[in-house]
C-alpha cells in the first residue's frame, strides 16, 4: 500500500503535477507511535473535488503547498498528520544532442532538473548517449514541440548543430512562455537571427529575454566548460525566479531525493526505515524534505546531511524497524563539540524515522 | 617502445612537468609514409642539457611550447617531425571532503583538472568517496601543505567543515601564490576572518585576491549548485589567466585526452590506430591536440569531433593499421552540405592516423 502511494506520487511528478503526501500518525507520546496510513493527493484534485475533505485539513495542505516545506499538523494529542508537498522537478529541455548536450545533460540532472533531449538524428537522440535524461526524443525540430508541450516551468536550451535548426527551435519556443530560453551562437550569428525575427514581426522586448549568446561569460572554451557556463546561468535564473515568485515552489524547492522515492517503490526483502527531515532551524547541511533509507543490514541510500548526526539516526532506525513504529528525533548541531571546531553547521532539525 | 614513451609522458604530467612528444616520420609522399621513432623530452632537460640536440630542432620545440599547439616540422621532402607540447593539467585542490567537495570533484575532473582532495577525517578523505580524484590525502590541515607543495598553476578551494580549519588552510595557502584561492563562508564569517588576518599582519591587497564568499553569485542553494558556482568561477579565472598570460599554456590549453594517453600505455591484442588532430582552421568542434583510438574490431575511444568526418577517418584507419604506416588526412567541414543545414562548423583540419 505504501508502495502504491509512492508510485502514484512518482507518476504525478513525471507528468508535471504538484501533489501532497499525507502520513497519518497515532501517538503514544509526542515522539513515538504508529503510522496509521499514507495518502497521496494531487493539488488539482484538492482544489477541484475536495467536497469530502475536512476543510481544516484542506486549508493545512494548501498552506503547506504555499510554504513549500513539510508540515506536522497536530490534530489532537494522539493524532498528527505529516503533510509533505511535492513539486515536479522543472524540465531542462536540450534541443540538439551534440557535444555540448552531453555534459549539459549530466550537469542538469545533477542539479535537480528532469532533463529532456531532442534531436532529429537517431545517432544523437538515443537513450544510451544520455543515460541521465528522463526523455530522449528523436523527431524533426519543428514537430518535436507537439511532443514537448512546453510548460511555464521549463528551461529551454537551444544548441542544435546549425543556426537554421536553432531558428526553427527559437520560433517554436517563443510561442510559449518557459522560465528560461537560451540559444547558442556567435555574437554575429545571434545578431543576424534577431534582426531576421524582428523583420518577421517578433517583439524586441520579448527577444531581449532570450539568453543568447548562451551561458555566463566565463571564457569557456571546451564543450564541458560551455556546459558549465550554461547550467550556471540556468541555476541563476531558476533561483532568481524562486526569490521573485516566493510562493512559486517549483523554482525554489531545494530538497527532493528522486532516487530515494524510486527506491521506496521497489520491494525489499530486508526490512528498512525511511528517514525524513520534517523541520530545520539555523544552518544545517540539508533541510526539511531531505530523505534517506536505512536497511536493517546496514545499507543506506540518500543523506540527511552526513556526519555523526546521520550515523546516530541510522543506529536509532534499527529499533524503529524492529518495533514497526515511528519515532521523531531532535538533532542538535549547535553543541560545544561543533563550536570547538568552528563547524559550519549550527542548527537543529526534527527527523522522522518510520518503518516502511 | 611507443608504450614507454607514453608512460614517461604520463609520469611527467602527473609530476607537474611540461614535456614534448616527437614523432619522426619518413614520407613516401606528403601524406603517407612510415613512423621512424617516437621520443619524449621534458622541457627542463630541453633547456638544461640539450647540448647534443640539433639547435634548429631545439628552437622548433621551444616555439611549439610557446604556441601551445602541435607543429609539423618539415626537415626535408622525405622527413618531418610532429612536435606535440604537453602541459600538466592544473590541479584543483579541494581542502575539506564534505558535501560540496563531492560534486565539485566530479565537475573539476570533467572540465580537465587534476583533482586533489584533502581532509583530516578518514571517512571523508578516502578514494572510494572521490573516484575522479587523482589524489586523496588524509592528513591534518596544517601538515597537508607539506604533501601538497603548492604550485603557481594550482587552483585552491577551501571548503572544510568549519571556519577554524578554513583559517588554517587559508594561512598556509597564502604562503604560496596559486592561480586561484577561494574560501567558503557567510559574508559575516568571511569579514571576521579577514579582519583577524589583517591584525595578524596579512596584506589587505593580497587578501582581496581571495575569492570569498566563494563562487559566482547565481543564488546557489544545494551543494550541487554551490559546486557549479565554484567551478564556473574557477574556469573563469583559469581562462582569464590564459588570455592574460598568452604564452602560459598551462591555463589555456584546451585539448588533452588523458584517457586516450592512458589507453596507449595499455597493451592491446587487437591492432589499433592513434588519430591526432595536428592542425585546424576556422570553426571545428575539437582543435589540434585532440586524440582518439580506433581498434581494428571497430571499438573507439575519445573523439576528434564526432559526425561523418570522424566516421570517415575511423574507416580510413583500417588501411593504416593493416599497412602499418601513417597517413595525414585533410578534413573539410566547410562543404555545401554543412552550409545548407547552417552547421555550426565551418573549418578544416589536418588529421594524423598512425598504427600503434
Amino acid at each position: 500500500m505504501v508502495k502504491n502511494v509512492y508510485e502514484n506520487l512518482s507518476k504525478d511528478l513525471i507528468e508535471g503535477k504538484e501533489s501532497a503526501l499525507l502520513t497519518f500518525m497515532k501517538h503514544l507520546n509526542p515522539r513515538e507511535g504508529s503510522i496509521e496510513k499514507k495518502l497521496h493527493i494531487s493539488k488539482a484534485s484538492l482544489l477541484n473535488d475536495a467536497s469530502t475533505m475536512d476543510p481544516e485539513l484542506q486549508k493545512e495542505i494548501l498552506n503547506t503547498f504555499h510554504s513549500g516545506i513539510p508540515h506536522l499538523y497536530h490534530r489532537s494529542e494522539e493524532a498528527s498528520i505529516l503533510i509533505e508537498p511535492y513539486f515536479p522537478r522543472p524540465r531542462l529541455i536540450i534541443l540538439g544532442g551534440g557535444h555540448i548536450a552531453k555534459p549539459l545533460c549530466e550537469f542538469g540532472f545533477k542539479v535537480g532538473f528532469s532533463v529532456v533531449v531532442a534531436d532529429d538524428r537517431p545517432t544523437f537522440a538515443n537513450a544510451n548517449r544520455f543515460p541521465e535524461a528522463d526523455e530522449v526524443i528523436c523527431e524533426d525540430f519543428q514537430r518535436v514541440f507537439d511532443t514537448l508541450k512546453l510548460r511555464e516551468s521549463d528551461f529551454v536550451v537551444i544548441v542544435t548543430r546549425g543556426h537554421r535548426h536553432d531558428g526553427v527551435c527559437l520560433r517554436n519556443t517563443l510561442k510559449s512562455h518557459p522560465a528560461y530560453i537560451g540559444m547558442i551562437g556567435s555574437k554575429r550569428r545571434v545578431r543576424e537571427m534577431m534582426s531576421q525575427l524582428i523583420e518577421e514581426g517578433y517583439d524586441q522586448e520579448r527577444l531581449n529575454t532570450v539568453h543568447s549568446p548562451i551561458g555566463l561569460s566565463i571564457g569557456a572554451v571546451t564543450p564541458d566548460e560551455i556546459a558549465v557556463s550554461i547550467i550556471a546561468e540556468v541555476i541563476g535564473c531558476r533561483r532568481a525566479l524562486g526569490t521573485k515568485l516566493s510562493n512559486n515552489n517549483k523554482f525554489n524547492w531545494p530538497e527532493f531525493d528522486a532516487d530515494v522515492i524510486n527506491q521506496i517503490c521497489v520491494a525489499s526483502e530486508v526490512p528498512r526505515a525511511l528517514i525524513t527531515i520534517i523541520a530545520s532551524k539555523g544552518s544545517v547541511p540539508r533541510k526539511a524534505g531531505a530523505k534517506m533509507i536505512v536497511w536493517l543490514d546496514g545499507r543506506t541510500m540518500g543523506s540527511i546531511g552526513g556526519g555523526c548526526s546521520e550515523a546516530n539516526i541510522a543506529t536509532l532506525s534499527r529499533d524503529v524497524i524492529l518495533n514497526q513504529r515511528f519515532s521523531i528525533e531532535h538533532v542538535d548541531m549547535t553543541g560545544l563539540a561543533a563550536e570547538d571546531e568552528g563547524m559550519v553547521c549550527g542548527g537543529t532539525m526534527e527527523v522522522l524515522i518510520e518503518s516502511i
